[in-house]
């Protein structure tokens, strides 16, 4: 007997094994994959699930609700973290966690076998690394790999890269292995979302990315190309960037839970879109709105994201002023990739341009006089020059 | 009779044009230039501030100071302002004013002519903007040039780009004139400091950086060169960037009076430093104090340099946190410049890493078991599960 | 003939001056004073106003809007400047502001006298303070008395008290004359909206507060009171603040220009209000959003209302946030006022009380294990030792 | 034979229940408890440990370094956790697990048994509920009292409150227990630090507290009383707290690990300096660097202390900023306490005075000119009229 259906992300040998250990344990599996933008073969995925005791093989293509409810919010924002990383993989969890949730409840599943926990009420969710059955006997990825030759679990014909991958839409990132070595540099075979710089086109690249409120609506390329679609004019900025060699990213990052971890990642699309808007809000966004914004929001939804606290009404919160600040974060930005780096040679606005030629030149003395500025100079000087009488009346330099 | 001595910063047309009318004004002119790193026939400079009737012109050269006590405190936080700009001309204007006050007070003179007026108790400041007879002459531009003209105050023969510039050891600033269309492009000719990527060499140039508190301290390249003095290096690094065309930017900016203003910037030299910097800081600092100084000091210290605030309690607050954080960041970056792009391709600290490749790989129970991960995640989950109940309760979906 | 139409704010001598010398530069003056809760006699007010040679007095009662778009705001993010000030002055600025650009509209006014500019486009903005004439006459405050005195200003038969007060419904301010030197303590009789907590009565007075999305919408007490129009709590809190003596303050603080200035403030009603009200968000506001909220949103909106920068985008985007986490900070708190001070004796909330008892005894297993707890703190404590080991390395201490 | 020696902080039921455990597994136990203030018969506790079957009973007294190595940094930054708690409990913790450490190392010790893992290399911590019998045994607090019974481990005869208690010289707290229902007033026995308020005197009373760099050295009081040791000075700060029954504080706070809890807290000395230390600053502290403090480093170091993190490199980079920013806050409260509450009354600085009568009373038009104020107004406004203007064009009111 049964016991009980459980819902399971089957991805490949760990899962694999898992998949396994829970079939032989007595659980009915449904297995599951989300399509967020990685390469597979599903026919062959599903088949393997098939082949190692799954009920069923469930394949769901999220791609727009990844783009559209976080990758776009990401650009909103400028997500960063430790002012390198554009975070591919943690945008990617939360549209995994929601989907595997949603097949649990269709499928009639009482148990959920994944990290997260807050999401499905009436739902338990089980993780096996818990379980004392389990922990006993997987006690590293050698007894993994031995549960997988005993029980005929199908391992990836491809020779392994002696790093581990992890790829979506936004990005592919490189670990473990011989990356561990911080000192080492990465081999040129590594990267699969971009070529080489040195090996990029030599003559630049031009396009264009059109925002909405912050957010991509359209991206024109010089050679005709154009898209409006979400999903395809992220792939669109794939393109160029993978074509160009832009994104990519090789870092000693600080883990949620304090360790250091070296980390390379392949990031085309995103790190385009993001210098993109970046640009655009320097046309359009109010400074000290951006001050704010910079300093607290985009910091809080970053580290959100990063420390996997999508789920959570502190990510609601800081989404919620991100949004409001892009009401006028409207206009093109016009670019050019060109072996491994991108530029912006130019934006405009036609709906929210703060920006006014006149008051830049200050040739006009309609808008303020130079007393004005005198007297702002001033009052700012009034604190430092007593700040000042002080240090040297203490006998101090300045 | 002299209305007295005064000191000024004399240092073009402008200055030129103010100097003849201090001195036509009856007062007597200690003119000065503060080097550095700009590029000036010094002669030539003083010939001119002679004929137009300085007293004397002292030239000072002051390219360490502004190195060793501004340039690499700004690279010790990674000081950015929105995102983009490398603050080269806020970084040099502390060492001009205080070199200023110093030259007054050498040459007894009563009167200063400069914007900053926290520096120098029982000097007085005179801005010729605030008196309303200057004021009352010079209603814009057109003025000055008249008045130079009229006054035979030598002007450069060089033909004037349609743009001013401002140059220093770190950078040099493009600004007005047909850049104040954000939506053209710089021409090709306006970049003094960097070639243009297209036009730089064909293969990767490597070196690397070390680093000691956070400062660099020697520079070493592929083709054996060498440097540790602190304005050799510097200006070794500018070289790098400028043969690769590393550091070009070109912005809207958000200036400290609320106005936008679009700017283009050549700062080949600290954007190599900077980028080798935060990338050393991965292996060696830790990572709550990483975030803490991130959001709070290196903000607050950039905004200071850019607001003028050099001589405030408040940059001397964030400074000394700045360098208490640096005190393990010791250690080598290896990089390459590539055609407009540079790349970090490895990074050591014998003595300050955080990093432990047995820790990052994860392969021993010894430090923490998965259970402990378990718990970890357990424990976040409380706060998330009850929040995620209360919004099904309300109705509402995650 | 007339130089044009004028609107300008009559408030007492000061402005009564400033009327006069303007209708004598030949402007046709509509004086108008917004009624924020201040004590005035309103006949009398406008019989001067029209004694001094103003066309019309508008007098206009924005009590409701004070309260309800203002002081509820600053509730709800429980604003307080340096620790102490609850802003009263500030607060009504932009009623004010925003009022006498409304009557400027009305009476198709052509100039507004006032030191806001950001309001009214196609109104010009006069300063009198910046009127050449104005200020060659008006040196200083004696040169006020004189000319009220020559233009036979009726000046207030009450003596006037040795300090300057400015009242309105949320406070009463005091400073300058004799508060100026920051030890001497104010005078018994200067207080006006409190009893002295020595004279207040010998036994507490309890009293509740509802709340709806942070905002008080009732305020029962124990002797049968009950208010639920916003203005109407808001006195029945004043009553109550006043009669226990609570909401004194006595501080040195920091003005916007950054010279130090001496000033108390009595503030009753909102002194119990924002106690009531960060009392609720314990039981009713997740730990995270209250975080962030105190760190970035209850800072910056309480700055810019302090700086005068209400009417921008900087407030919009701060208040956008403050309301966005009140949706669930419903409930009451029970307190009590005695002798000067408030006390919560309880709190509850039946639709967002996110505390739990269960949860908070532990004794509960189902929630989460100790096992768990470990795990957090072993997770938290792996970096914490390497940096306690890298420490020991050093030879330091911990 | 022994397993072991071990060192353990003892110090109630709870932990004799432990050692008696850990004494019938085998090992030698050092028995410890640190004298931070608590009020305790330490004979008493010798006795009882040394019945249940330690070795020894060691008892260190700590409260010099309490209060001088924390207790006067928290006031130092004003250290308060979400708007109330003046974090008693969190303050002790450090000084108490670092003496457990020195314990063990000066013992031989080679295990600890305590919740920090952080401190002591070369000593293995041990946690009970981390070992699989212990856990077994003792599921709930039931278990607890039934061992206790069993293995004859004394229990204090004086019947037990219905809630838990832990004091030391700055709080007493009290949690649980009946105080789990958050509307439920605290019982008027509860209290043991403060008199309840109504039973004050009915007369203020006056005292003055001196600080140097903000730490208090002197307190004085109208009484003749005067105490300059750290210790002595607090103690006394804690009596005149204790009879004026100041310090109070009743609140739901969130955990760190997020959950709610409803605490009492009795703090009647921290409260009288800590707002004696928040008045001063305001005459000495400049209001740029107070900004940046408040905001950023004393938000940090409180949650460092409340989440446990002293041993941290983070709380060591926030406390460098915390004792920075003290250099010039010297000076003199007068203070009044009366009936719950405390009123600061005068502050001087002899040494450090940043507020000038003169400056504050803007009679002097030396310092600057309404004209400075007049630009300095113009130059904020550009902003704001643009920003206006763009939102009246969309049709939208300000």
């Amino acid at each position: 007997m049964s016991k009980g259906r459980l819902t399971m992300n089957e991805s490949g040998l760990d899962t694999s094994t898992i998949l396994k250990w829970l079939v032989n344990d007595g659980y009915t599996v449904v297995a599951c994959n989300i399509d967020v933008g990685q390469e597979e073969d599903w026919e062959d995925v599903e088949k393997k699930a098939l082949a190692v005791g799954a009920e069923r093989m469930i394949i769901r293509n999220k791609q727009k609700e990844f783009v559209e409810e976080i990758v776009f919010r990401s650009i909103q924002c400028n997500a960063i973290y430790e002012d390198r990383y554009l975070l591919g993989t943690s945008l990617a969890r939360p549209i995994i966690a929601r989907e595997l949730v949603n097949v649990a409840k269709e499928f009639n599943c009482d148990y959920l076998s994944h990290g997260c926990t807050a999401l499905a009420p009436g739902i338990k969710i089980i993780a096996p690394w818990r379980i004392p059955e389990f922990i006993a006997k997987f006690q590293g990825r050698a007894d993994l790999l031995e549960y997988a030759k005993v029980n005929n679990i199908p391992v990836s014909s491809t020779p392994k890269a002696p790093w581990s991958m992890d790829a979506n839409l936004v990005h592919c990132s490189y670990e473990a292995g011989i990356l561990e070595d911080p000192n080492r540099e990465p081999p040129k075979n590594l990267w699969t979302m971009t070529v080489d710089p040195v090996d990029a086109p030599d003559k630049p690249y031009h396009f264009s990315i059109d925002f909405q409120k912050g957010i991509p609506v359209k991206v024109t390329t010089e050679d005709g190309k154009e898209a409006t679609d979400s999903v395809e004019l992220f792939k669109l900025l794939n393109k160029i960037g993978h074509d160009n060699g832009v994104g990519r990213v090789d870092i000693v990052e600080n883990r949620f839970i304090g360790l250091k971890s070296r980390g390379c990642y392949d990031s085309p699309g995103i790190t385009l879109a993001r210098l993109a808007h970046v640009d655009l809000e320097g046309l359009t966004l109010d400074s000290k709105v951006r001050e704010l914004r910079d300093t607290f929001v985009t910091t809080a939804w970053t580290r959100q994201l990063y420390n996997g606290m999508y789920f959570s009404p502190e990510r609601e919160f800081a989404e919620n002023s991100v949004i409001f600040a892009q009401e006028g974060v409207n206009g093109t930005v016009k670019m050019m990739a060109y072996k491994g780096n991108a530029y912006t040679v130019g934006r405009s606005s036609e709906t929210s341009n703060l920006y006014s030629e006149e008051d830049a030149s200050m040739d006009s003395l309609d808008t303020f006089s130079p007393l004005d500025t005198t007297g702002f100079i001033a009052i700012q000087a009034i604190r430092l020059r007593k700040y000042g009488e002080a240090k040297i009346a203490q006998g101090k330099t300045l």
